[in-house]
């Protein structure tokens, strides 16, 4: 046990298979105090992420305040999302128990400058959707880097092929301006990209270790993940999961440590060229062990110190 | 011994320390025959390259026809080359012998246009240096792929960063248009990228038996390779040499077998955006073993089945 008091955390998602995982970690983490949550359409609507984010908090039997973010990207229009990947519900056509939770009123940039201005220089940001709130955010307050400890992200691909270009990765390809405009403001960002969330998977004997637990929100999460498993099996060739989300979660939190995580230059692609959606990572010092560049300040988290799927397994069974 | 006639080979360069390196190999080599050269400006100018490359092939004992090609990049002008990597001569600092050796009339083009017609779908080719003289010869020749067996290109950068830019290789990146188009064109294309070149390193103790072999060639070369040798040690961390060219005419040669080299789509970024100069290779079946795409005609080499640093240097002293 911590005797450090939680630390507040925003929560930004488009709830999808893997941040219901994240979001259901992150309950289940004592180091943190989910204070608000904005969503936003990527994975589904940012209509939909929130029902399914204010289900799932129903099931946890945890209110938190949602709000419902940004229906398009600051770029053109939201495309309808991933049902192949995530299901026509974003949960794996494997609906939880409906509740009569409502969103909070504003919009999810309103809710993320609340917690800020609440708790000025603590607040953590977790964002694992795309980034449109995120820029939004920021153009409403441009003091925001100021009010925030830090901000983790799940997104990008450094030296390893996108997935939804070959160059891509989707939070980040399904919006490159809000992407390129957050991550050069001037905060401390964690990104966590394809590099570790495909080589950390989650197995089909996990899943039934979850399906079959008796917890309510864990045999949920084991329900939706057979979906989830089956696109995965796609590129991976056998039936397991990424765990994109919940891994940027965890690294949020803390209880999860990066070891190789350079901090170097980190430039969107917001081209409309080949590249468009590219996470450019300056990683030219790999042979010399990936020193931190001066003056950078995007952290991106290229290995682990050691396996994720049991530590997320321990805390997703233990809600 | 081979009982097969040898290859001819045309080949076009800016030589260039690594490109000095894979002459002398071509050389030393019995699969093929060096039919014509080219050079294009990159490392050093095209005039300077000439100069370099008939001076080396003078030293060798075998004259060879030298054409004189593009001083500039399709778009933009050349940037003066890379005397912090070859030396301001492009050979280390490190003269050879002069030679009264001279270019043939008609440049790199239409030298490669000429071979290529005598030897009706039988040339292959092997390009270390920008693309600029293979897009023009294209431009000229609209049925050049036709008349010609397979395109060799030392260059780009799949899974790896670059070395102009985070993504951008040296000889794809000094012209991507040229590369586009080249990448582009119906031939079979071989792309070795520095996800290759970079692994496979010439130590000091390989450069001292060059220095020391009393052969003329493998001295000079061993010679010039001390200044390449402290450059490469600004990324590398010690004093070691990429062998970027000599590799990729060691498998155009055939001496060299890629082991893990799919046929997938490349797309040269050519915008003015950040990612410019990459070659976007569609390496997203990684986790399946990395099978060949269909209609695909690029081949990217990602690893080879042995060292690749003995076999260079028993053929270079050999010569």
């Amino acid at each position: 046990m911590s005797l450090e008091p939680p630390l507040p955390l925003y929560v930004d998602c488009d709830t999808g298979i893997d941040d219901a995982l994240a979001l259901a970690y992150l309950l289940a983490s004592p180091e943190v105090e989910i204070v608000g949550i904005g969503t936003v359409s990527g994975n589904v609507s940012a209509a939909r992420a929130a029902r399914n984010t204010l289900d799932l908090l129903a099931l946890a039997g945890t209110p938190r305040p949602v709000a419902v973010g940004a229906a398009h990207p600051l770029a053109g229009r939201f495309d309808g999302g991933a049902p192949h990947v995530h299901g026509d519900d974003g949960l794996g056509n494997h609906p939880l128990p409906g509740s009569d939770a409502e969103p909070v009123a504003g919009d999810a940039a309103d809710l993320l400058i609340r917690c800020a201005r609440a708790w000025p220089g603590r607040l953590r940001i977790l964002a694992v959707g795309p980034l449109t709130n995120l820029a939004e955010a920021l153009r409403r307050e441009p003091e925001l880097p100021a009010l925030v400890s830090d901000v983790t992200i799940m997104g990008g691909a450094a030296l390893v092929p996108g997935n939804i270009s070959p160059v891509a990765e989707a939070n980040i390809g399904n919006d490159p301006e809000a992407a390129a405009l957050v991550l050069a403001a001037d905060w401390p960002v964690t990104l966590v990209p394809l590099d570790v969330t495909l080589s950390n998977p989650l197995e089909e004997s996990d899943r039934m270790r979850l399906l079959t637990s008796g917890r309510p929100v864990a045999t949920a999460l084991g329900g939706m993940l057979d979906h989830y498993f089956d696109f995965n099996a796609t590129f991976y060739g056998d039936r397991r999961s990424a765990l994109h989300d919940p891994l940027a979660a965890a690294i949020a939190v803390g209880a999860v440590v990066p070891a190789v995580a350079p901090r170097v230059e980190v430039i969107v692609d917001d081209t409309s060229g080949p590249g468009r959606g590219q996470t450019i990572c300056d990683l030219r010092g790999r042979f010399l062990g990936h020193p931190d560049q001066p003056g950078a300040h995007v952290r991106v988290v290229l290995s682990l110190t050691e396996d994720f799927a049991p530590h997320l397994l321990d805390r997703l069974l233990a809600l």
